[in-house]
């Protein structure tokens, strides 16, 4: 974890990881699903639903695609 | 620019910054005032609007906050 985060951007990284864990479990996926749907490695995964990764805009946009939602509603939290 | 980008996340990143750009001058601003108001460098913010960075969550949302709209809006494209 980037240790200059500050709280707050601590906090949007973990609430955007738990926005993404609820799309996912709405669909019924696991991480694995998740993962092999989007290309995206499931350790990325699992780091970003915990909050640990500053995720960049093409991958927000693959996972968005990939569980069918408006991008806007990953970032609804 | 990454080489490694598809025409896909290439016209993505052009429509982030198009998109960008688009609320920015909506609210009468220059890019060095969105840089100065967002903390951002303005090279930075010039290299988003063209398209040519794959711009991170903490950064999207340094933005809307700063332009004061929905972070949804700025991927409504």
């Amino acid at each position: 974890m980037e240790s200059t985060l500050t709280l707050e951007q601590q906090a949007d990284l973990q609430k955007f990881g738990q926005r993404l864990a609820e799309l996912r479990k709405a669909r019924g996926w696991s991480q694995e699903k998740l993962a092999l749907e989007s290309g995206l490695a499931r350790s990325y995964l699992g780091g970003v639903e915990r909050g640990q990764r500053n995720i960049a805009l093409l991958n927000i946009l693959k996972l968005a695609r990939t569980l069918e939602c408006d991008p806007g509603a990953l970032l609804r939290f």
